[in-house]
C-alpha cells in the first residue's frame, strides 16, 4: 500500500467516456482514496477541440493542447488513453506513455487487440501497470477475473456475447419481429448503435475481445488468426425459424483450445431457447469460462456506455493506487506461449442452413442428395412456400458434422440453377 | 511484485477441500509462481488425525503434530485454515496466527460472518493479509470482484443463491416432484448434502455469507441483524403451485440499502419462471450486484465442493504472493460504517400464501375479509380440494403489502378453527 502518494492522472480524450469519467473522479476522490489507501487528483487533461461545450470544471492550468505534451510531463503518474483507434493519437500516446515510464490505462480495444504484445513488454520493461479492463465489456470485470480471481484455473474455453450493439439488434429484432434495417434505423436513434456502427455488426468489434480474452486465457501472445462473421444477413426469417426450432439467435464470440491449437471465431449461433446464453438480452454482455479445477463461470452485466466504462476504468486506475502492478497479459512475456492456429473448417457443428428455392419438382431431393453425397447427415427439415408462389424456403437442421463438409455441400448447392440467393449457414451451439 | 521471494504456506486442515489443494498445489507450483512473479512451499501441514490415510505425500518434516504450534512458527508466511467452525481450533488458530503477523487465508464462513471485525482489525494494525474468497460461493471470485473489478461502484443491493446444497434440493423437488425428505435422502447419497445439513437446509450458511458480502457492499462492520428462514417447510405442493402460477421457487439471500438502514434477509423466495435465477439449478451459485455507475451485475459459478474452494483459495495465495496487501473489508477499518438494520416488517412485498383449510361453508369469505381487514389485497388466489374431500387449499397471491401486514394476516388466520395447519408465507421477488 502507498499510504500517503497521491498519484497524478491526466485524462486524454474527453467523449461521452472521458468525460463521465473527469465528473465521477472528481465526485468521488475520498471514497476512492480511503478504498485504495493512495490520493489521486486529475492534473492534466486534454482533447481535440478546446472549445467544445463540455460542462466540466477544467482549470487553464490542466488543460494541454497537444495530447503529445502529456507523457512528456515530469508530473504525471498515470495516463488514462480515451482517443480510440488502433492507429494514430491513441497509438502514439500510448507507446509513448509506456516508453516515459507512466501507467497507462486504456479502453482501446482495437489498439490493445493489434498492439498489446509490444505494448505489455514495454510496460514490463519499465515496471508499469498497462491495464485495459475497459477495452473488454465495459463493466463486466472479465479481465482482473482472469487475472485474479480465476488465477488458479487452466481455462480451455471462453465465449459469450461480447457486443452490446449487435445483441440489441438481434433481440430488437426477434421482440419486434422487425427487418435488420429497420431495427439498426432505430438503434441509432435510440443510441444504442453508432451512426456508423460497421465494427460492431461486422463482427470486428467481437473480434478483437476474443483475440485480448484469448491471450489472456490461454497465456499465449495475441493470435491474429479468427474466423469472423457479422449478423447483417440475419434475416427476420432466420428468426422466425429460430424461433420455430427452439432457438435463439446471438452473434458469439469462442476461443478455445483442441490438441494444442487456438480456435478464434466469431459467427451468429443458434443457441436453444432455455439455454442461459438466450436470455442475455439487449445490450447486455455475457462471458462464459470453462476451466479446471472451476468448472464453468458466468458473468453477466452491462457491456458499453459512460457508467459501464467508468466502473471498469477505476478498477484499473485503483489497481495502480494500490501499487498493485502486474503482467498486463496475465504473465510475464517471457513466459506467454505461442501456440498454432486451429482453423474452423476442422471443428464439428450441428448447423441451420437457409435455401431460398425455385418451387419445383424434385428440388428437395437434390438438395438431399447433396448433403449425402458431403458427408452431412440432416436431422431436420422445415420447407416452406413463400407469398410468392414460385418460390420456397427449405431448412435444414444438421447433425454434428465437420465444417468443412458443411461449406463443400453449401458451394455445391450454389451453383445450383434452383437456388435463388446465397445459402445461409448459422452454426448451433451445443447443438 | 516480490521477485525471487519465497513464501511458506502451512495448511491446517487435511479433509477433503485440504487434500484437494494440497496436491493442486504441488502439482501447480510453477505454473502460479511464474503467474504471481514469486514462489511458494508449502512448509508444514497439521490435521486431527495424523494416521489417517490421505494419499498425500507429507515428509516427517512437514507435519506439525498440534496445530497451535504452526503459527509460533517463525518460518511460516501464510497459514491456509480449513478445520472449519466459528469457534475452538479454528478461531485459536486465526486469531493466533494473525497476532503473530501471518498472512491468514481461510474458507471459514461461520468464523468470518462471527469474528471478522475483530480479525481484520488485527490484520489490519499488524499489515498482514486476511483473505477469505473461498467463505463466500466457492468458485465464484465474488470477493475479489467486490473488492476489485467494481471498486468503483456504490452498491445498493446483493442477493442471490448462496447455498449449493438447499439449491439442488429444491431443484430437484422440482424436477422430480419428490418430497422434501426423500430428496434430502437423494442429496446425502449423491454427496449433495452432508450427514448433517441442518445449516444448508436452515438458512444459517446463507446468512453468513449474506452478513459478509454485506459488509464489502456497503464498507459497514458485520451486522447481525438478519431474518433467516429454511427451506424444511417448503411441500411439493408449494412447488406445483408456484409452476402452476408460473414461478419457481428458490432460498434466496438478500441484502439491501434503504433509507441509511441495511436490510438483511434469507428466505425461499418466488421468482418467475423467465427470470434469471430461476434458471440456476442444481449447485450453483448465483450473485446478484446492483450497484451505481455499474448498473447491474451477475456472476455465476459452482458454489463448493474440493475444486471451486481451490479456485477461491489459490486466488487468495496469489494475492498475498503479489503482496497485495488489502484491507480484509475493502476499506480500513477506521472508515468502515455503523448501519442500523432494518426489519423485514418494513419492506414491501407480493407474497404468496398456502392455507390448509376445512372444507365448509364461507370460508373463503371469511379468509378474504381478514385480508382486507389487514391491508393486504388480494391479487389472485387457487382453491383446490385435496383428494381427502374434508380439507381444501386456498393459494393466495397477494398484492405488494407491508410484510408486517402480511404477518398479522397469518397470525389472525392461524387462530381460525378451520385452519388445519400453520399458515405457509413464501415471499415474491420482483412480484
Amino acid at each position: 500500500m502507498n499510504k500517503n502518494k497521491i498519484y497524478n492522472i491526466a485524462i486524454v480524450g474527453l467523449g461521452n467516456i472521458g468525460s463521465y469519467l473527469f465528473k465521477f473522479l472528481n465526485k468521488n476522490r475520498n471514497y476512492l482514496s480511503n478504498k485504495n489507501n493512495a490520493g489521486f487528483r486529475i492534473i492534466y487533461v486534454s482533447a481535440k477541440n478546446k472549445k467544445k461545450k463540455r460542462n466540466l470544471k477544467i482549470t487553464k492550468k490542466q488543460w494541454i493542447g497537444n495530447y503529445i505534451d502529456v507523457f512528456k510531463k515530469k508530473d504525471v503518474d498515470i495516463i488514462i488513453e480515451l482517443i480510440g483507434g488502433a492507429e494514430g493519437p491513441a497509438k502514439k500516446l500510448v507507446f509513448g506513455a509506456l516508453k516515459n515510464k507512466k501507467h497507462v490505462i486504456t479502453a482501446n480495444k482495437a489498439l490493445i487487440s493489434k498492439y498489446g504484445d509490444q505494448l505489455s513488454k514495454i510496460a514490463e520493461i519499465n515496471k508499469v501497470n498497462l491495464e485495459f479492463e475497459a477495452a473488454v465489456c465495459g463493466g463486466v470485470p472479465i479481465i482482473r477475473s482472469i487475472k485474479e480471481g480465476l488465477i488458479g484455473n487452466k481455462i480451455n474455453r471462453i465465449c459469450g456475447i461480447f457486443n452490446g450493439t449487435s445483441n440489441y439488434v438481434l433481440s430488437s429484432m426477434d421482440l419486434n419481429k422487425s427487418s435488420f434495417k429497420d431495427t439498426i434505423t432505430k438503434a441509432k436513434a435510440l443510441g444504442y448503435a453508432e451512426s456508423n456502427p460497421s465494427s460492431d455488426i461486422n463482427g470486428d468489434d467481437v473480434a478483437s475481445k476474443v483475440k485480448i480474452l484469448s491471450s489472456l486465457c490461454f497465456n499465449s501472445f495475441i493470435n491474429e488468426n479468427i474466423h469472423v462473421e457479422g449478423i447483417k444477413d440475419i434475416k427476420e426469417e432466420d428468426i422466425v425459424n429460430a424461433n420455430k426450432l427452439g432457438y435463439k439467435i446471438k452473434l458469439m464470440g469462442f476461443s478455445e483450445i483442441f490438441g494444442n491449437k487456438i480456435f478464434q471465431r466469431v459467427h451468429p449461433t443458434l443457441v436453444k431457447k432455455t439455454s442461459y446464453i438466450a436470455g442475455v438480452d439487449g445490450v447486455l454482455n455475457a462471458v462464459i469460462i470453462n476451466g479446471k479445477p472451476i468448472g464453468k463461470n458466468i458473468i453477466q452485466g452491462e457491456g458499453a456506455g459512460p457508467s459501464a466504462t467508468t466502473s471498469a476504468l477505476v478498477s484499473d486506475i485503483s489497481s495502480v493506487l494500490r501499487g498493485n502492478i502486474k503482467f498486463p497479459f496475465a504473465i510475464s512475456n517471457s513466459k506467454r506461449k505461442k501456440y498454432s492456429s486451429g482453423k474452423i473448417i476442422d471443428l464439428f457443428f450441428s448447423s441451420y442452413i437457409r435455401l431460398d428455392v425455385k418451387d419445383k419438382y424434385g428440388v428437395l431431393s437434390d438438395v438431399t442428395k447433396i448433403f449425402s453425397n458431403n458427408k452431412v447427415s440432416i436431422k431436420r427439415v422445415l420447407q416452406s412456400p413463400y407469398k410468392n408462389k414460385k418460390r420456397s424456403s427449405i431448412v435444414i437442421i444438421t447433425h454434428r458434422s465437420k465444417d468443412n463438409y458443411i461449406q463443400k455441400t453449401l458451394k455445391t448447392l450454389a451453383k445450383k440453377s434452383y437456388i435463388i440467393q446465397k445459402p445461409k449457414l448459422i452454426r448451433i451451439e451445443n447443438g
